[in-house]
């Protein structure tokens, strides 16, 4: 088995994963690398801050610069010169969400890439053909999520094609060693939910994710959905909530039994200036950091923290400087991996329910999108 | 004596720059970080790459974000978090060449700020005083460059002003253990470029700079001017030719006596996909390299050459990745500095010519602008 269970506490899971590419400690919070690079960063800079794990997007890839390009190049893991693990999506997220014309049948899906607007198809088999040639540890089922609100219908529709998709994507072969991963969706709808779990876990998966959440609805109803789908999921294989990483979702979803988070937050509302602190998070184009001398957080080490201050984070991000992102990049992206192996160790220690709850009194009065 | 000249060959030098921040091992490039930061890179990069001295610019840092700020949080390095060496310009070229209405008189410059058009001065004592309060290791004086190709009438009276602003800044107090250098113009007229030489060299600085060269003028006019200038100057204290740095023009200018160089093409041009190679340079945008695996420069140890090739890079570039700017830029310095190191290696050890003609058949071949 590519995952064991080390640890259960009031919900939380503490694990492993092996992959191709070593052992990822788990629950695990994964940076996302879209085009082949988390945004600013370097892979150094990636190990300096524990990263185990990085999520690759097979949309993005497949357009730019092409998988089998990637392949003949050794590979993604080669090509960005990443040595641990990564998992891809299967674009399933981004076929259905940018605005691109997208037509659906149960064949595939058919759009038009962001970039030319190029006739673009993906199927499941061409979406793990696609993973096969990237060589990404863990591959992710083609998937069609539902969007929010929707409709019953819609939902329903989505999620059987969703279920037809995962089978037809483990009939195909995976690259050595990748482990695949199936998603279960079902709308907004307790039912439809609780349906598409128990579809998926009766399919020979290495793993399954929640997909289709944090679209919009309100969060109450994101982890009630999420927790009738762990619920029900085997409990002996990894469970990876899709695209949900602020700090509060990222305590939340590992309380119901989380082991994968995947967010662009840490690194997008870095590039604008924003950066987590403790309790909350600043901008740094605010006037009072001036000449505010201290660390972007008193109680972080990151490298941003070790060596520079907000007024000087401040004066790159106002003189256009790309070292800003760098530094709001690393530091934010150091706080939630900090934040997941803080849950991480308490689990099992008999006092997880309480530093959860300490986590959430600390974040909850920080407003996040 | 701050200065210390270790040998000499063939006209070119090897010595020692003493600062308040350590020992600058000459000939020497100076990486230019304008606002605070070298272009795309962290501190500990540019330590990496061997950089033991950087530039800093008096006008860019005094009106953003004002050098009594970076007093107040301690002075330019630690405000930018580095611990060697820091040579400040004065802004005399910035504020003669930027397109910002400048009018000039005996007292001062004044002109309208690039960022909001707000008028300013810049006078001798007030370009010191802001020298003095960012505390950087080695201060410029205010100089006028005079333009390319002017008149000779335009150029005598910039070079005369330059003179009587040099004793004015000289008269100024310098921050604690702060060298002071004077600037030798004098226009592209042999006669002023040499009077020009005598005159600073009568003056109490530590060490001179050849400015208001590399303006459009032939390259063979830039190198004649020079070598008037550098025969004149005290062979006692260190020789800066500013704002130069193809590596011919590093080879030919240490070929005379030049001790510390700075440019931002290594920086500049890498922003645009080109990076430097063996025997020239090549624009990582061309579709040439979408599947060339190997590293961007063969003979090349830098982080960006170890661990990537020039298609990942190419592929940084066109999917508008920081990263791409970051590992370009790394190797473009450090191609500038194994240069400058390589050519002071050899100064002293009997094959200084030798080194210096195979350098310059490798590099004639590159045109760069």
């Amino acid at each position: 088995m590519s995952f064991t269970l080390q640890a259960q506490e009031g919900g939380a899971r503490k694990g492993v994963l092996r992959t191709a590419h070593g052992e990822v400690q788990t629950p695990a919070f994964m940076p996302v690398g879209t085009q082949g690079s988390v945004k600013a960063l370097s892979p150094d800079e990636l190990r300096d801050l524990g990263v185990g794990i990085l999520l690759g997007n097979t949309y993005h890839l497949a357009l730019r610069p092409g998988a089998e390009r990637i392949a003949r190049l050794g590979g993604l893991h080669r090509f960005m010169g990443w040595g641990s693990s990564i998992l891809t999506d299967s674009g399933g997220f981004q076929v259905f969400s940018l605005d691109h014309l997208v037509t659906v049948a149960d064949e595939g899906a058919t759009f038009r890439s962001h970039l030319d607007g190029s006739p673009q198809r993906f199927t499941p088999e061409s979406v793990m053909a696609v993973q096969r040639a990237l060589g990404s540890d863990v591959a992710m089922a083609f998937d069609q999520p539902a969007p929010w609100p929707g409709d019953l219908r819609g939902a329903r529709a989505a999620m059987e094609r969703t279920h037809h998709w995962a089978e037809r994507c483990l009939a195909q072969e995976a690259a050595p060693g990748q482990l695949r991963f199936g998603i279960a969706q079902g709308g907004f709808d307790p039912e439809l939910r609780e349906e598409s779990a128990r579809a998926l876990s009766a399919m020979a998966f290495d793993g399954f994710a929640v997909g289709g959440l944090s679209l919009g609805e309100p969060r109450a109803t994101t982890y009630r959905l999420l927790q009738l789908q762990t619920a029900i999921l085997p409990a002996d294989r990894p469970r990876y909530l899709m695209g949900v990483g602020t700090p509060i979702d990222l305590i939340e979803a590992v309380s119901r039994g989380v082991d994968l988070c995947d967010c662009v937050l840490p690194t997008r509302i870095a590039r604008n200036g924003s950066v987590l602190v403790r309790g909350g998070r600043i901008n740094l184009r605010n006037a009072r950091f001036v000449e505010d001398g201290g660390p972007l957080d008193a109680g972080c080490d990151c490298y941003a923290c070790r060596g520079f201050s907000r007024a000087y984070v401040r004066h790159l991000f106002m003189a256009g400087e790309i070292l800003a992102h760098r530094l709001a990049s690393i530091h934010n992206l150091a706080v939630l991996l900090r934040l997941t192996r803080t849950l991480r160790d308490a689990i099992g220690g008999g006092r997880f329910l309480e530093v959860a709850a300490a986590l959430r009194a600390e974040w909850e009065s920080a407003p996040l999108p």
